[in-house]
């Protein structure tokens, strides 16, 4: 495990600069003493600050059951040059798997929850369960981000984008309008 | 009002894979005969068929009013092209502009709800409220797409996503990988 991953703290008021563009992500859980991780794409901002996330995760995901009882887990976001990885994490369960040592993704202990970062990743969110009243009918948990970690100097990062059927859209250019909104 | 807007029915069990990219849409909603259109960023599919998307509309929004009247709206998925519209519709609020007259955009009436299609959207998703739970909590709606319509030919669209502060990143290449993921 190593624990040489460059990262620094991301203000927790630009947390949703990373999801808010729809990143495929992925999430991290612990539990029993065994780390999993899954991909993800049916995420939202819910708040800006504290940043709220609302994001689905099936009970037919082995990381529901993870998810559901340590109220824990990260959100990694990695670039398209981990794509391979990303599809090998959706397309097997941590049930019988260990998708890091699979994968070649390399936990790294967090700093508030029990849940590891992805080295790879270029910015990790450390989450807490903080509303379970969606769960039961979408399997939708509400997650307050309580760190941020960014890798310095990832200004551009090359996101990827599902759009089902193994078909993904990879982050063009950046553009700049004079825009009021947040 | 133009109605030669080119269309054509998309199945719904087919309209997650507009909106699980993350992109950037117009909502438009429509109440006292009056139409109004937003921009919008915070949404994520729920379920695949009925497609079910969950949204943040602030109660800041002239929109949000309309729609809680109503339980009608329209998610117009515009490409990058009509980036200075998209920003043009977050500048401003509907409560003292026209903001299809000033930012030259076409309503169209729908099929099944009352307010309008954009003609130049390559995708227009005719959606119902059909929860209201989580409005009081974070002004999220959860919708039901009803009917889905897609310009034909509309492949590869180039759609933006919202990374803050006037930064968007338009959408690159797209990549197929051998995913299991629906």
């Amino acid at each position: 495990m190593s624990t040489a991953m460059r990262k620094r703290t991301l203000p927790l008021s630009r947390a949703y600069r990373l999801l808010e563009p729809g990143p495929v992500v992925l999430v991290t859980t612990a539990s029993n003493g065994r780390a999993n991780v899954m991909a993800m794409s049916w995420q939202t901002m819910l708040e800006f600050e504290p940043p709220l996330v609302g994001c689905v995760v099936s009970n037919r995901n082995f990381s529901f059951t993870a998810l559901r009882a340590t109220g824990e887990c990260v959100i990694a976001i990695p670039e398209a040059r981990l794509a391979p990885k990303i599809v090998g994490c959706g397309n097997v369960s941590g049930r019988r798997v260990d998708k890091f040592a699979r994968f070649g993704l390399t936990p790294v202990p967090a700093a508030h929850v029990g849940a590891p970062l992805i080295a790879e990743c270029f910015a990790n969110l450390e989450c807490r369960v903080v509303d379970r009243r969606m769960v039961e009918s979408y399997n939708f948990f509400v997650l307050e981000v309580v760190h941020a970690w960014i890798r310095p100097g990832a200004t551009a990062p090359r996101t990827l984008h599902h759009r089902g059927r193994g078909s993904f859209i990879v982050a063009g250019r950046t553009i700049h309008l004079p825009s009021r909104m947040k």
